[in-house]
């Protein structure tokens, strides 16, 4: 008996790893350095960054005999969400005290915004333009079957009056759009998905980093975010997300809620609450979360510190060009400001063996005393090589 | 300004708590029970069950300064996987030998069948037709555009023989569904989905409880299986789950976890890490292994000691008819065998307080020294009070 299989018509996937990092791993070269890790920060001898405080609860919570290991319910831990929501608008702000503002427990910042985009999918059907501006989630409303317009993205920000009805806005980077808005633009029914990985890990000051929601909280925006707070915390294994929901009021958000909770029910049921529990027992603890906004403070002042450093070494070698860009822009990950153009970046990757994308925006935690040196003095060269070619 | 809600056209959706449960948690009579608990062990003392060997796995991995908490890979823990599916299949099975059974790392046994359905409905198109057996996951095959049939499915057995071309079954409980098979099926292209979700706490032993997986192995078939281990291990939080892929040859079998892959990044592109850690680690060491199914069989052998003190109390109340449909069932939930229409369960919710599904399918495990003679005596007079009815 012969037997046809039922996968026959399946092909093999392209890899989803990026071509960059495959190149990377089979390098044999020993200098071989890469600058573009996504979504984690690594020390300064290269291992990923884990808050102090975490370790600490992490013995705490396996020690504690009290905590039973029963199902969550379907929309995640309550005083997680709670939690959450303070932090990422303020514990005074409207909506919260309005009762407008919710959040479902996800499996990381993805799982959030798959989940979202599925409630979108349902229930936005008119909407069939989307918008999306500095985030690679976005394009899973695309395979859903919108359409992503460009349109109204210029360098310097969007203009929202000239979106058309219904249409979304994914925004996973704030400081890259400046979302300008002269007339009113809510009876548009325009929505917006903010894409918010690493609270606290732009400025150093996680007030500050969300702040911009209280403007579109002040303008009557009802809106999505898929959270993240796996990053800012260091437990990058354990897919902590939510999926926020901010509606115009109490009741409309119930419904959003409940139609979500159907959603989760069939994508993962329960929630996983390892990395909840920790992060929760960090954020209700005022001297624990302390600690962890420190060591905030403390990963964001060393990203600031390398890049002074990458900034005075291009100096020192009399780098042609200004490097000011590097120190000016928020964050782990910035441009280098280098011109793919005249293969500056080629230049890098193919001579140096340093690995960088072609925008080379980079990850600045993945240098360090170990390899700034040959990584500024390869910069330098690459620049010298592609002189005069402007 | 008014301001036109995005969220107006979306209602409330029906509470997902099951109604019963609902009523159960409003009743104020402090005798009420509830026997309807489903996917969780308790113990004597009415609490979660965890193996014995969790909680010692949970500490020595918090303080385990050796693990860092890096993402893991999309297709998740490889060490997990593997050790699952030797479980699953035995150590020395063809499929294993073969190379062509694979697995992807899930959030739970929802996740892993979210993610198999998703991968259906994308590469068997042509699959209009589902027969659901024994499980509720089913369900979501239908709510993605496929049509169920109960046609084939018969009080003892199912016709494979009969089904059309392409069908896809959903098959939760073996044990209900008795698959005959007189005529070779496979150029059918009939695809099986198996949805396991306690290996081992149905007959205590499990190489047992998984054997019937050979015999589809043995006809040609190829097939997926949602797999859960948080339920076997007592880990109930952390959603531990397997999407197993049985393809007739390796090359196929790679294509498929390709693009299992690629919709896996999508769901929550990276899997939570404890609960897979913890159950790594113990399969993974003969002892604690050990450990771990002697605690398995402690449990499967407290089920059947319920079952018989039950059926033993019915007999000296006298309870008319025979009970040893009770201790003829394997696993946690069976049927009791009341009579829905005689409204024997409903006497039991009413008058009893003892709340019980209409087919009076219960978890055994919610019954104990505490409340054995309350609920063996409520059956009895449930069943004396309809008695003479048939």
């Amino acid at each position: 008996m012969t037997t046809l299989s039922v996968f026959l018509d399946v092909p093999l996937a392209q890899k989803l790893e990026g071509s960059l990092l495959k190149t990377y791993k089979q390098d044999s070269c020993p200098k071989k350095i890469f600058l573009a890790f996504r979504g984690r920060y690594l020390t300064s001898k290269g291992q990923p960054w884990v808050s102090s405080v975490v370790p600490k609860m992490r013995l705490q919570i396996a020690q504690d005999p009290s905590l039973n290991y029963e199902y969550l319910p379907v929309n995640g831990m309550r005083s997680f969400t709670e939690a959450s929501l303070k932090l990422l608008f303020g514990k005074h702000n409207q909506v919260i005290v309005e009762n407008r503002v919710g959040g479902v427990h996800t499996v990381g910042d993805n799982g959030a915004f798959q989940l979202g985009a599925q409630f979108l999918k349902i229930w936005r059907k008119d909407s069939q333009t989307v918008f999306i501006m500095s985030s690679k989630k976005g394009e899973l409303l695309c395979k859903m079957g919108m359409t992503e317009d460009p349109s109204l993205l210029f360098p310097n920000g969007v203009y929202l009056q000239q979106a058309p009805h219904d249409s979304i806005f994914v925004i996973g980077n704030i400081c890259d759009c400046n979302l300008t808005q002269s007339h009113p633009t809510s009876n548009k029914r325009i929505f917006l998905f903010f894409d918010i990985s690493s609270q606290g890990l732009s400025t150093g000051d996680l007030e500050k980093d969300t702040g911009f929601l209280q403007y579109f909280v002040s303008q009557g925006f009802e809106f999505f975010c898929s959270q993240s707070l796996s990053k800012t915390f260091g437990i990058y294994d354990e897919g902590v997300g939510i999926l926020v929901v901010v509606a115009l009021n109490n009741e409309l958000l119930l419904c959003v809620l409940s139609q979500l909770m159907k959603l989760t029910q069939a994508l993962w049921l329960n929630p996983p609450i390892t990395g909840a529990r920790i992060i929760t027992s960090i954020l209700c603890n005022p001297a624990l979360q302390e600690e962890w906004k420190q060591s905030l403070k403390g990963l964001v002042e060393n990203i600031m510190l390398i890049k002074e450093k990458v900034k005075e070494k291009l100096r020192l070698l009399g780098t042609p060009g200004s490097w000011d860009h590097i120190t000016d822009q928020n964050g782990s990950h910035s441009y280098l400001g280098l011109n793919s153009k005249f293969q500056q970046v080629e230049y890098l990757v193919r001579k140096k063996h340093i690995y960088l994308p072609k925008n080379s925006r980079i990850n600045f935690t993945c240098i360090n005393a170990h390899n700034i040196d040959y990584i500024t003095q390869s910069i330098n060269e690459a620049v010298l090589s592609t002189k005069g070619l402007d």
